[in-house]
Formats: structure tokens, sequence, C-alpha cells
């Protein structure tokens, strides 16, 4: 049927006010009179479900298992709470109260009827979307902001614009399914009362919040496009892709976080998409933020391509948009969960929603890849469109294969040359190390800072955020003041912190000037992966070069980490170097005393967060500590000093509620030295089991590491195992051309090797 | 064929030295000339392999699927052992050393070398036995005690008695099933030199091991009755029943732990099954060492019942052994771990290969009760002997059912009279509370104690043992002194200190002559079950009587917990009562102060150990705490006045070696107090995903906990619920009499009830 045999059989059906349709295309198919009194044909749904997609999907249902699953959990979800009745308070709480969760439960619900009137064609669905619709439109326009001031953009619905925009990015699909259910008159009176002017309070009305390059941003961008794209509003299109013409923001304003509102003048959709995302498509913010701000990138990418596909939303920027989600699902561990790099809350992982969103659509839209079908399996659902009918076709096909993450170096910055983040995997080791950009509000003072893990366990913890996301006892889920006054600090990160005081002495403003950079990055050679990086910034007059290698070695059972962290400054400082290590303190090869009474560490910096437990010197040649986490046994092995303080510590003091998680490190502390090299390695190694009550390979395979030379130009360190082999490992620390020749005489033997570093055997 | 005939056929072929055998049955029989030359039939083996049951496993073997995987497992350990070839070393090492774990390696290898040479009638198996038992038989006879001297009864192969044992228990096995493939000299050559002097030292040289009522007797009495069993030797096998004739010991000596040697002149197996068993199976000191003390108890006991058939071994004492099994199994979390009472050690569990032998005897043995066989199906092996072919044969024929953990009561002491322990059940809530007596020189000072999970994790732990076993950086993986300084004072457990000192002074002379009694136990109606007990020694003059109930309410999302601990002394004391919750604080309704520095609480008696992390004064009706642990969300109640002193504690004070966990308790400190009684609820309630970030169900349902009564007779427990329903909990505390019609008034209503409590609506 041709589109204008359609508008006359439409504006006859509208004329005679007989609706009767003949065929699904054309029940989805509406007439708008324009104000200006131009008729426009636009066919709904159209910005996530399409109209040919509801029409494929249909035609599957009952032979696609995970999407019908899928469909059949989430109208079990809908039918309750269509029985249950429809709620909608008067805002009032923070996150975690009453009616905030309501809302929020509304969102989902009200988006997720939206779907099942179109894939079910079930009008309960659709009569419970408006209902619920003209209940918000009735209180919307005068509703008072959110009695709750704690935010710098209080929200409506919500206490933040923040939660009023995701409550519109999804409401908008719902409003998209239902739009030809409605009467013109209905979604005049929906548009006028609710959408328009709530698009206008979170944008116009708000351009802290709207007109930044920020994930907050990213919503409230995601969320006024997609409403202007149902109500095919232009206006609201431009601004959500380039932000509120003629705003003049202060642009030393900053937000709750700490962080500058808008510094440099760019907003909108795009400006979002240029900004954060390195080329290797790295978030600037990490994984955690990446990861919330994926689902409003990602589905209002989907809606532009669907609506206006003119603008090749999928390959802007070098198609970053789904590049970005296989960077972020490299930012995982073994168990799927995110690395908790700056302010990210442990335990997030790629099963969350948002990332069945970032799966499916990168299958979908980004090349099919048959091993994002492996995670959307384990997912066990997909989204209820024309990506999730992809993959789940896909499954049904048996077309996955595993996901197989691999080591992996990603840029930061925009132009990817302000530092990065590399992640060093071997068998079950994998070492996450970051020297990245300041990462924006939500950076931490952690610059060439490191985690380890272990089959997805950690080993050698980054402590993450001080928050418990939405659990409204903690500060009403909102960051603790120990987010700034620890989590944040460099002193709670696994690297140097000098004279006491953090990088960048903890000022947001000098930390996003400067960023760490890449030295050399190698992971072809499986058994030697390496990642040097430097940083020139955090202390004026210090240079720390950071060498930190995966080594697997025949004489250990497993693969070992090797750091060299390289300090050269032009006045003579004390340097603190913790391991933030889980677990129970085995054994030690160096004498330590306990303190009767536990004090603080220091007073600032996130010093007065920790209560030393232990202290010691260390040995003149190795310092060696080994602990026991989760059945498995781990040994530091340290060059050390005799002038070297060696001190246990745990979090926990001056925390008057008890935010912060009991948990202890190992901080090494030099003082007094302009030049000095920490070599440490970290070995995991055999097992305990507490039935068979037997231990295995309980000790470490190290017998000695040594510095044998460090230089401007090269450090050669010795590592020799229990079975008496030397190994040395020697890095270039000026030249890190893999082409350059290097010859070095270490020991009256003269070494020659290709490239920025060498294992080699010291026979 | 007859045994005449069968005899006739052998003394040929011995004579002719032509040992060509015609049939399995020939094969596995020998001709025996006693030194007093009496010629007597021996079938080999017999002792816990059989002739009839080797050749039903021949027969069924690749149709046994559990069973086949099993011996396929052990196949390819011995295999890889055979090919590593046989070690022997001189005995040098403490527990986890090499040495020790050699041999403990040999003894285990041996003894399945055994069972593969009769179940494939492969020789290279016997091959192998025979040239590491003649190795040994080398070393023995010359071998001093072991030069490692911490044990008050030093073995030869390791550095105490008992491993010694654990070696012989297993060895004679591999003996038995070997024993026709060696000639008559190779037997007496390794009868003499070996094993005969072995039994001998570790009876006879060692009567302070062996002739006591102890784990370390009966692993002694099955080591020497087994190879008695094997070798035919009756002085052997009756100083296995019934100890070391004319032994007199000094009754007032002690073991390592501090317990008694002999107090009371009992000894040998009979007296080891007499003695530390109920009548209901339960095992004086603990499921932790009952795990330990059942392979010994029921490998000999298979063995008896073999040989010794008119022993009825498995009849004795009521059948209870097969009974303990039973107790045993019910003893353990939903995960199947056990309760750390005493000095237990955590994350034991039924899966352990004891426990294996223990689950396919009870089956084969005991009446082939179907639920072992899903215990038996997830162990996921089982014996390679007749009871693990009818556990095969079991599973393979689908007879298997959940194995149902109910709510259970066991009696403690010979007689049954010895106070007990209790386990409640509901949902997934298990409560563990001990009244039992001492539990020999495992026990802890803990009378009326408590421990609470839910689905197998830990809400209030018990702290269990101070010791890494069979770790050796951690004291030789032996008992720590934390564990006498720590684990087992009265402050270190979910019950009442009084005046800072254990319960009978910590002393175990004095502890041991007492136990708690029972008041009344009751599981019948599921959503109230009780149990009460009495304590009148701990502290003379003061009595303790503890109700604790776990009950199911409507107004809650799962059981909570009620728990009274009512206290009458003849003077004023200080009471403390300490909740060792885990997780992290979310919430109080009281305001408390965290200090600057940590200070132990005390000097002794386990005070030293803990920090004071925080302080308070309770609230003047109801103080609670709420905390989230492995994301699920608890909340304790408790009735308090403003006198009441509540502390934040945290372990690991005065512990120079990182010996202990960093664990926290909230206190409850009543000083003052001549009569009083500490009131408490616990709820466990909601989760949090950290994947949707969704709190659930966060808050306490309990509105108020009163005392509405509480005198001699009846205390009277108010519990208003958020929706504002009130029940009343009333406990008789004097007459536990399940017929007894009880009438009360109570805030002028009359209540009138039947038994030793009700919970009963307040309109």
């Amino acid at each position: 049927m041709g589109k204008r045999l359609q508008s006359k059989i439409l504006i006859f059906a509208l004329i005679t006010n007989v609706f009767t349709v003949f065929s699904y295309q054309i029940e989805n198919t509406a007439n708008i009179v324009n104000n200006d009194n131009i008729v426009s044909n636009v066919i709904h749904p159209k910005l996530i479900l399409t109209a040919q997609g509801v029409e494929d999907i249909r035609e599957q249902l009952g032979s696609i298992p995970i999407f019908d699953k899928t469909l059949a959990k989430v109208k079990a979800e809908v039918d309750a709470e269509i029985t249950a009745g429809i709620e909608v308070p008067i805002p009032k709480d923070y996150s975690g109260g009453y009616t905030h969760v309501r809302h929020k439960q509304n969102w989902v619900i009200l988006q997720k009827a939206g779907v099942l009137y179109q894939l079910l064609d079930d009008e309960k669905y659709a009569k419970y979307v408006k209902d619920m619709l003209m209940q918000y439109e009735a209180i919307y326009k005068t509703l008072p902001v959110h009695p709750k001031t704690r935010s710098y953009a209080r929200g409506k619905l919500f206490w933040q614009c923040l939660n009023d925009s995701n409550w519109l990015v999804y409401v908008s699909q719902a409003y998209d399914c239902i739009y030809n259910y409605l009467t013109k008159a209905e979604r005049t009176r929906l548009e006028t009362n609710l959408f328009r002017p709530f698009a206008d309070f979170i944008s116009i009305e708000n351009p802290q919040f709207y007109n930044r390059v920020h994930n907050h941003s990213t919503w409230g961008n995601a969320a006024v496009g997609m409403i202007g794209l149902v109500m095919d509003d232009d206006e609201l299109i431009q601004r959500a892709l380039y932000g509120i013409p003629g705003a003049d923001l202060d642009r030393n304003a900053k937000d709750d976080d700490g962080g500058y509102i808008n510094k440099d003048g760019k907003a909108g959709f795009l400006a979002n998409i240029e900004e954060p995302f390195s080329p290797d498509g790295y978030y600037n913010e990490g994984p955690y933020y990446q990861r919330y701000a994926m689902y409003p990138f990602l589905i209002f990418a989907e809606a532009l391509h669907h609506v206006k596909p003119e603008l090749g939303i999928f390959n802007y920027k070098g198609g970053v948009l789904l590049k970005s989600i296989n960077a972020l699902l490299n930012l995982s561990d073994a168990d799927g969960d995110f690395f908790p790099l700056n302010d990210g809350q442990k335990g997030m992982s790629y099963y969350t929603s948002a990332l069945v969103t970032a799966v499916d659509i990168s299958y979908h839209f980004g090349g099919q890849n048959p091993e994002l079908l492996s995670i959307a399996k384990e997912q066990d659902r997909v989204l209820l469109d024309d990506s999730g009918l992809a993959v789940a076709l896909g499954i049904k096909n048996g077309f996955q294969e595993p996901f197989n993450k691999k080591s992996i170096n990603l840029s930061d910055g925009p132009d990817g040359t302000q530092g990065g983040v590399s992640i060093l995997r071997t068998e079950d080791l994998e070492l996450a190390f970051k020297y990245a950009a300041q990462g924006s509000s939500h950076g931490h003072y952690d610059k060439l800072s490191f985690s380890l893990y272990e089959k997805g366990e950690e080993v050698i913890q980054d402590y993450g955020l001080a928050r418990f996301v939405n659990i409204e006892q903690k500060g009403g889920g909102n960051y603790l003041k120990e987010n700034k006054t620890w989590a944040k600090q460099t002193i709670a990160h696994n690297t140097v912190t000098q004279n006491e005081t953090s990088h960048f002495t903890g000022k947001y403003d000098i930390g996003s000037l400067h960023h760490s950079d890449l030295h050399y990055f190698s992971s072809e050679n499986k058994n030697v992966q390496v990642v040097s990086a430097i940083e020139e910034n955090a202390y004026p007059g210090t240079t720390m070069l950071r060498t930190m290698a995966i080594i697997k070695d025949a004489d250990f059972e497993k693969p070992y980490m090797l750091d060299i962290m390289k300090i050269t400054s032009n006045k003579a400082n004390q340097y603190d170097l913790p391991f933030y290590f889980l677990g129970q303190v085995l054994q030690t090869n160096f004498e330590y005393k306990t303190p009767q009474t536990l004090k603080p560490l220091g007073t600032e910096n996130g010093y007065q967060h920790l209560f030393v437990e232990g202290i010691a010197s260390g040995n003149n040649d190795n310092s060696k500590l080994s602990w026991l986490n989760d059945n498995k046994f781990y040994t530091l092995t340290s060059v050390t000093r005799a002038n070297d303080e060696l001190l246990f510590t745990r979090i926990g003091a001056n925390d008057p509620d008890f935010n912060l998680r009991r948990e202890p490190a190992i901080l090494m502390r030099r003082k007094n030295s302009k030049q000095t090299t920490f070599v440490s390695t970290i070995e995991a190694h055999g097992s305990y089991s507490p039935v068979t009550e037997s231990a295995v390979n309980s000790n470490s395979s190290i017998k000695a590491v040594k510095i044998l030379l460090d230089t401007d130009d090269y450090t050669v360190i010795a590592i020799t195992s229990v079975k008496d082999n030397t190994k040395l490992f020697i890095t270039a620390n000026r030249d890190a051309m893999q082409s350059t020749v290097h010859k070095l005489v270490v020991d009256q033997k003269e070494f020659t090797w290709e490239g920025s570093f060498v294992l080699i055997e010291n026979k």
C-alpha cells in the first residue's frame, strides 16, 4: 500500500471518526496535523521499536527462546503492577525513599508496558500507560521543584534532574508505543502539560545540569532528544544534539561532586560523544560510569538511527559508540565485574540491564560479533526490540562463541593522547593499570595505580567509591563524605604518595589539566606482558615511571607480577607506597611490632583514616609478606633497605559512621630520598582446602629479587627462583622504541636485545 | 568348593611353589600357619573389602556411574604416584612440612593402591604397595621417636602418635588387600619388623595417648585393632577393644590441649563409643571433631562387622554409631558446613572424605535411607567397597530423596543427661544453640551460646577455633596461643560474661564437672520454635535461663529470632552480652562516639583481644542496630535502659602475629545488676543488588519490643510490628511441662494456654 493511499484512508477515518483499521501497518500509522497546518505522515512506533520490527518480532514469537523468556518475565512483572494499581505519589524522598523508588519503578513499568502493547497487541497495556501518564500530567504543571535540597540541579519528580531525565528517557519510549492508541486531544494534553514542560525544565531551566559534558547531561540530552523525536519537535531534537542555543554558564561553577559545570562551553549529545570517549572507546570517567552513561548513549543513538538515519550516528567519530562497548566489556574481571576505577561501586557487572542494551545493540548494529552472543546468553535476557530479536536468533542458531578477554591498552582523552588504561591478562591473573587523565569529577587522585585480580577475585584491591548506592541509611544512598576524605585520596590507592600529600594536592582544577603518558605497552609475548607509563605532574619536580609486568615462568606455579616504580625528584621527599592486600597475614621474613593502641597514621589527605597495626624496619635485601585470602596464598617480595619503614595499616580511623571497610594494607615508607626505585613482586601460589585441610604450595617460589642496575636509561631487576634460576628483567627507561637494539653490560656480562624491554636468563 | 578342598589345593600349591590359582575365590584364600603350628583358614581381603564384595563389584563395574567415576579418579591418582616413584623420607617436619605431607600422602596412596589391586586385578598395584611397605619396614625398627618435641605423645613417622595411628588405620587396609600377593616370608618380615612394633609403639609405649577416652585414642584403638584383624592377632584385637591390660596412668596428667589424659581409667574402642556419644548420637567434642573421629569409628566398626560379626558392633549402645551419623549430618548449615562448636575450623563440611565413609556406611548398614543418597550424590564419590557399591546402585536406580534437615534437639553425655545442642530451622534461618557439657579438651567456655545462619551464611557468628589447620606458617598448623586466650574464652561467644571472667573461671577442671540443662524444646509448631535451657554453675550464685525462639509472622518478610536471657544472682554483677554480627554497620537509633585511638577493652579473659570502636548509652526503650552483610540486611532490636553501655568492638588487639580475624561485635554491658533480663530480636530482611543497585526492604519490621512482665514464673515479651500488630511471647520460667495449663494476667488481660510457652495476639 502506497503512502498516498494510506493517507487517504486515514484522513477518511479521521473525518468519519470511524477509526477501523485493516492491518497492523495501518494501525501504526497516524496523521499528525501540525500547528502550522502542514499534514505529515509519522509512523509509530519508530523510536526503539519500529513498525517493521514489531511485525518481524510478532512473526517469530514462540520460536525464539531467550526473547520469549524475557517477554514472559516482563509480562508477568507488568501484569503484577497493573493488578497492584497505579501510584503517582507527590515527590518527597531521596534515593532509596518511598517516592523515589515508586517513580523509578513507574518509569520502568511504563516503558515495559508500552513494549507489551506493541508486541502482544493487547490494549490493557496501552490503557495502563495512558492512565498513568494522565496522572503525571495532572500533577506535573503545578509541581514545585523537589523539596530535598542537596542537588545542584533539583528535579521535580526526583531530588535531582538526573533522575527526572532517566524518567523521560524511558517514558518517551512508552509514549511512542501508545502514540497511535491515544487521540490527538490526549496527545496534545500530554505534550502540552507534561512532556514539553518536562523537557524544558531539565534543559532550559537547568542549564547547569543540561548544558555540559558529563554523564548527567547525556541523560538530559537523550531525554530531551527522545521525547523530541516522538513528538517530532525539531527544536527539542536540535537542543538535544547541540545544547541550549546561546546558553551562557558561569565557567567556574562546580557541581555536587566538585567537577566543573562547563569550563569549555561545550554541550549537547554530540559533544558528549566527542569529549569523554577516546578513539579506542574508553570513557573518561571509567567503566562504572560508562555503564551508567551507556544506556542513554545507545538508546538515543538507536532512536536517532531509526528516525534520523542521515545523521549516521553509529559512525560518528569513527564509530566510537560501538567501540566503547567493546572497551567496556574488556574493562571487567573474569566474573564480568567492572574494575572499580575512580568512583566505581564494586559488584557492578556486565549483567546489569544497561549492558543488555549495549551488548544487543553492539551485536545488531556492530557487525554481529558472535562472541557477544555468549555474554547475551549469560545475561539471559534481551532487549525487546529489533536488536534483541537479532541476538535471540543468533543464539537460537547456535552462532555464539566464547567471549575471550585479552590484554588490552585503551587510550584516554578525546584524541587518545591523554594517557590511558591497560589490562594485562595471563591465565587467571588480571592486572588493571591506570595512567589516565583525571576522569572528570568522578576521578580519583591515583596516577599510575593498579589493582590485581585472580579468577575475578581481588588480590590487591582498589578501594572504589565510598558510597552505598541507593541504600538510604547511608547518607541517602549518595556519596559519603569519606569519598572525598578517603576514597579519592592518593594514599587510598596502590601508588606513591609523596610527603603525605595527594597527587595535584588533591585539587580537581590542577588534576584535570594533566594526565600520565604511556611509555610502552606490550602483550604480544604472552609470557612477558609489560606496561610502562610516566607521570610528571602529580608532584611538580618529581617524575614517576612505573613499569609493571606479568611474567609466566616455568619455575613458578602461576604467573607473577613485577612492579618497578622509579622516582626521580629535584629534592628529597618521603615516599609511601601501599599495597592493599586482602586477607590474613600468614608470615613475614621481617620482625614487626604491633602497638597496644591503634592510632591514625596522619591527620589529612586520607592518612587520618588509616590505623597503624604494625611497624617494622625493612630487611636489607628483601622483605617478604605472605597472606591467605579466599583459600589461596599470596606473597609480596620487595627490595628494601634497613631504613625503610614497613607499616601494616587498616582502614577505619576517623570514621564516625562506620562508612569504611576495615581492610588492611602494607605500606612501604622511604624517607628523605631524591631518587629511588621501589621494586616488588607479587606471586599467587597454591591453595588451601578447609574440607581436606591440606595446604598446597603455600610458600613463595622467589629466593631473591635484586636491583642490579638502575640508571636514567635502564633498570635491571634480577629475579632468582627457589630453584636457583635467575632471570633478568631489563626495561629501557628512555627509549621505548620497539626497533631499537640495546646493548648493556651488567655484572661484566653483555646483554643485547631489541625493543623496550627484555626478560633474559642470567647464566 | 568346600573349605577342606580349598585348603588341600592351597597346601599343594604352597608345597610345589607353583602358585597357579583357578578362581578369584581361591586367589583370595590363604593358609596361615600360626606360630603355634595351628593351621587356620583366613580369607583376604576381609577387613573393608571382602572377597564376596570384590566379586560383586567386579561384576557391576562399568555400569555404576558414581562408583566407576570414583574408581577412575583413584586410578589416575595412584598411577601418577606410581610414575612419580616411591619416597619414604626420614621423618623431620611438623604438619604441613615436607616429610609430614609425604608420609600422609603415602598412607592415602597405599590404601588406594590396595583397593585397585583387588578391584582391577592388576599386580602393579600390589607390587607398589609391597615395595613401599618394604621401605617402611627397612627404616622402622631403627627409627627414633620423631625429632619434633611439641607433642605429649611423639610418633615415629610423625610428630605425634595420632598421625602414626592415622597411617596404620589406612595401611592395614592396604596390607589386607595384598596379603595373599605376598609370600609368607614377606608377611612375616612386615609383621615382625613393621606392623607389630608399630602397633606396640602407639599403644604400649604410649599409653598416655592410647589408653584414654579421646578422639586421639579412637584412632589409636582402630589402628591397633585393624592391623590385629588383618594379622589375626587376638592380643592386638583385645587391646584395641578394651585398652592395655593393667595400664596404670597418672589420673591427673594432661595432654597438649589441657585435657585430662585419663581421669577415670576407661580405655579401648568400646569405651570410646560408650563415653563421648550421647544416646542421640551427639559427640561430646562437637561436629568438627566428630567428623575427624568418625573415620576410625566407622572403618574399624565395618572391619569388626566383617571379621567379628558376633560383636554386633553396629548395634552397640543402641546403634549409636549409625545414629551419630544422622546427628552429625544435622549439625551442619544449609551448605553442609558443620557448625563450628568448640574447636571447630570453619569450612569443614560433609563433603569431606570422612563423611563419604559415614554416609556410605550409614546407608549400607543403617537401613538404606534414601535421603542419604542425595548427599552421596553431592559428594560425587563413594567408598570403593560394598557400602559404596550399595550407594552407587541406589543412585543408579534413582532412589535418592532430598536430605531434609529439620529442627533437632540432641542430648549430650553418655546417658544423654548432660545438656545438649539444639538446632532450630525455619525457611532459610538456622539457629544453633549450645547448652552442652564441657566438650572434652576441645570445649569452649560458652554456656548457652548461639550462632545464627541464613542460607548457610553466618549472621551472628561463633568464632570457631584459633588455628590454621595444616598451614605450617601459622604455628606449624597447630593450635595458636590465641585459641586459649581468645577462642575458648566466654567473651568470644554470643553469651553472657559476668564480671569480665569466663565461665568456670576458664578452668577445665571445673567446667568438665558441669553442664547446662534443657528447660524445654519445641519444634512441632513450625511458626514458633523454641528452645530454653538453664545454666547454674558457670558462675556460682548466678543462674542464667536463656530462651530462644524462631518466629514466623505474617507481618515479617522472613522469620525472626527472639532471645531472652534471664539472669538471677545472689549479688550485683556486671553482665556483658555480645553479638558477633558480620558485615557493615548501616544505622543505629542511638548516638555513639567513635574513639580517635583504639584501645583494648580489658586485660585478660579474652577482653585483651577486643578493640573498642564505638561507645554509646542505650536508649530507654529499644536500641537498634542495622547492618549489611553479603548484600542482605539485618537488624538487632534490644530492650535497653539509659544506663546500659553499648560497645562496638573489633577482634584483633594484642594479636602480635595477626592470628585473629578483624571482626566486629556489638556488646551490651549492664552494670551493677543482681537480676536482669536481656531481650533482643534479630531480623533478617531484604536484599541489595550491586548490579541493579536496588535495596529491597532495608528497614526493620519491628516497631517495639517490650518486657511486659518478668517474674520467677513467667517472662512476657511484647513484639509490635511496624504494621502495629502486637504479639505476646510468654515463656514459663519454672514449669516446662507440656501439659500444664497456665493462666496469667498481663496488663489487666487474662491469658490462658497449655504448655511451656505461647505466642499470642494482644488485641
